[in-house]
């Protein structure tokens, strides 16, 4: 094969940094409404932005644009870190002058979804800068949809072959066909978040934290504009407001699409949906028995407490109504494994998500029963389609992965002075795009920001690497990738 | 299929009944010689265990026994537990007093060669008990190598099924090959034994110590006669022999029965073996170098620290030469990683294996190939063996279930009020049959007898979970293995 052809790459790229110009004047008007003088740096990055997004377009212009396989994982990696290179400048630029290391991990954190933050003193900051976190966010959403449902089927990472006939071609080339769905997408999305952000403001929730909370609650992020996270507030119909956003953020999208255009496909019948919630459900309500029965905590806050955190936890959101981590040894070892869980497969969420599990569950169970009955033929399917050795195989190396990179990882950000508890859960949060992790420094309470440089560099890697399901960014690690 | 006939299961268990109570007439003999009355205690043992073998025998007599796929299963279980259950008679009758926790918990931890104490004050035991703690693990070990040589070849349990060809029958029924193979075996651990003691002995430890310890560390047990592990030997020379007799404890025992057979099938043309002393190598080689960096440790000292500890650790003997667990974060979180790893199959070791990590690699590998050539074909092997999608999905589900158990046990481990550290190194040191843990209660400088009753029994089921390679033990809670 020829040598790889980037122009396809840089013109797609080019425009991905053209919504992101535009994107950087939300909160240029912002600050400039609240008449703070940030709004300069806000129309310095987009200017920036814009010239080299021109600069893309112009050089690698093309008509009808179709990539191959190997362009398509150079441009999904490539694109999610110029993305993040431009969206940190706002951070590095503004008022908060954060440097190099954590303003990239900042964006990578908003863009990812993921929520951890360097920033100490949220509610003395410009709206604009609090505006430009959620709105990273908000369209790293997007984005991360846009990925699922379109092109991680098409790259067959982790067991999303699974989804290539229902939202994708099945010739080898990749037709961009994100216009088509995000357009349906993007209403449904944009929906729900006005919705959240008019119920958060009935709630009790000014008018900014409402509109910035919706932005980073439907896309499971995390971000708050309080140190103190969603625990500023003390209205439980805050909480319960939050809670259903998230959870609706952690269904596949999908979904919603053949909902309103009047598909009857109940999200119910969808198995991964069933133990979405039955896992919700049922952990909430073990916590919340456990509350009630080691503190004096009334019931119905009990159950609040332990729903509000669990969800924020497993939709790998981020937010913290409490400092879960002071909640007694059982408490912070359920949160320890929660990291390592995730919403569905096509929503919004990081992690190792449902259907990975699923499909381990009916692996397992038929390893099993084959086990002692060697000749019995057991065909695996999930929500009626049949499951092969291929797809197994794939979700296995997933979960292999994913915990060889936790480890690895672990042990090198241990490397820069962090304890065991701290790496352990960093990198698992990181990697599952969770936001906080445990310990005294990462926890729900804490901060990334006293972490050092190369840990903070190491976090961004984890962060990019989970959003793209590990192999979208490993495979090109391979030598062949590059020969072939 | 017909009730499971029990009959030859316990006819079996009999037998190895009167090998244990044969076993203790040599505690019983040492504390005779020391004047000691703890010889009355294993009298008593093993009389009780000699009458229940021979009931045993007596009531399920039977010539030729052979045995079906269900009845391995079970009997491979049921005689690790009612071994035990004899085997902690001495702890809980001798002068220690032990309790029914307590001394299930050392009787486990010695027949599966993981090496946890609840004993402090070792020194001052009578010879009697020290002795006994080191033969069982010295017994755990035979049956460790017979069962990995001859029945989970047989089973097919998480991917051993790779073994099947080389040492057990292709039929459905398994002829026990154990006394055959034993013999053989037999044999060389027994001369592989005394060679250690012999060098034990001519490196300064004295006669009764180095006995026991060359027990320990062929069988990669990792019971000490002193609390301070290995720690109380300062002599650089035992340190030495004790690595070469760990390793050589973790290496596949069928290849000594080859080279004893004057089969010229070398050692190294394993790659298993190769992969083992090369990781061990570079593991040992890399501490080393931190230690002498980041400490003022000369440097021969600095390597054998972090060789012996390393190899204590990857081989689950779980000796200590000094608390690694004061060597700093890198150090801590470096033998956390290595709590999940193991020796060769075919060995005394315990954890996950460095066979299963092999054919992971090889299948991520190839994973991430066909991602980006879809088209092409590659077939793996092992050993110049076909590794086909049934021994992949195998050795796959084998790794996600091990690390399941260990999030589940770590929060049923946690909820006795331990910590987070304690609770998932606890469970995952138990499940690897290594020995310690980390942090301040179970590090390699604690001990297991300040946890709760619940604790030690949810670990020593751990413990046994892992020498059964998990899906022996767990394939018995499938409903429908009692029916079909």
């Amino acid at each position: 094969m020829a040598v790889l052809d980037v122009r396809p790459i840089f013109f797609i790229i080019g425009y991905l940094l053209l919504v992101l110009a535009g994107a950087m004047l939300v909160p240029m008007l912002a600050d400039l409404a609240a008449d703070n003088e940030d709004w300069q740096v806000f129309a310095v990055s987009s200017a920036l932005t814009l010239f080299f997004s021109v600069l893309l377009i112009l050089t690698n212009r093309q008509t009808g644009v179709v990539l191959t396989l190997r362009q398509t994982f150079v441009l999904t990696s490539l694109a999610w870190i110029v993305v993040c290179l431009f969206s940190s400048l706002p951070f590095m630029l503004s008022s908060l002058r954060l440097g190099f290391a954590d303003g990239f991990f900042e964006a990578m954190s908003g863009l990812t979804t993921t929520g951890s933050t360097v920033i100490i003193g949220l509610s003395e900051l410009p709206p604009g800068i609090l505006l430009w976190r959620s709105l990273l966010q908000w369209l790293g959403g997007i984005g991360i949809v846009g990925m699922g449902i379109v092109i991680l089927p098409f790259l067959r990472v982790g067991g999303m072959q699974l989804f290539r006939s229902e939202s994708s071609d099945k010739s080898d080339k990749v037709v961009p066909r994100a216009a088509d769905l995000a357009l349906a997408f993007g209403w449904i999305y944009l929906g729900m978040t006005v919705a959240c952000a008019i119920l958060l403001g009935l709630s009790g929730m000014g008018t900014f934290d409402a509109i910035c909370h919706a932005m980073t609650a439907v896309s499971t992020g995390g971000f708050s504009t309080q140190d103190a996270s969603i625990g500023y507030w003390q209205q439980p119909a805050v909480h319960w407001v939050l809670i259903v956003f998230m959870l609706l953020g952690s269904l596949p999208f999908v979904r919603y699409i053949s909902l309103v255009r009047g598909e009857t496909t109940p999200l119910l019948r969808d198995s991964q949906v069933r133990l979405f919630l039955l896992f919700i459900l049922a952990v909430s309500l073990a916590l919340a028995v456990y509350l009630g029965v080691t503190t004096d905590t009334p019931a119905m806050e009990s159950l609040r407490l332990a729903t509000f955190n669990v969800v924020s936890v497993i939709s790998t959101t981020g937010y913290a109504s409490a400092d879960y981590s002071t909640w007694g040894p059982p408490a912070v070892a359920l949160f320890f494994v929660l990291l390592f869980t995730g919403g569905c497969t096509g929503s919004t969420t990081g992690g190792v998500k449902m259907l990975r599990y699923e499909i381990l569950w009916l692996a397992l169970r038929t390893q099993m029963t084959r086990l002692f009955s060697p000749r019995r033929v057991m065909p695996l399917s999930y929500n009626g389609k049949p499951v092969d050795a291929d797809v197994i195989i794939s979700v296995m190396s997933f979960l292999a992965l994913y915990l060889g990179i936790t480890f690895l990882f672990s042990i090198l950000v241990a490397m820069t002075g962090l304890d065991l508890v701290t790496s352990v859960t960093g990198v698992a949060q990181a990697l599952g795009n969770v936001g906080p992790g445990l310990g005294p420094v990462i926890g729900p309470a804490g901060n990334f920001r006293p972490l050092e440089d190369e840990a903070k560099w190491l976090l961004s890697l984890a962060m990019l690497l989970g959003r793209l399901e590990l192999f979208t960014l490993l495979v090109m690690l391979s030598p062949s990738f590059w020969r072939t």
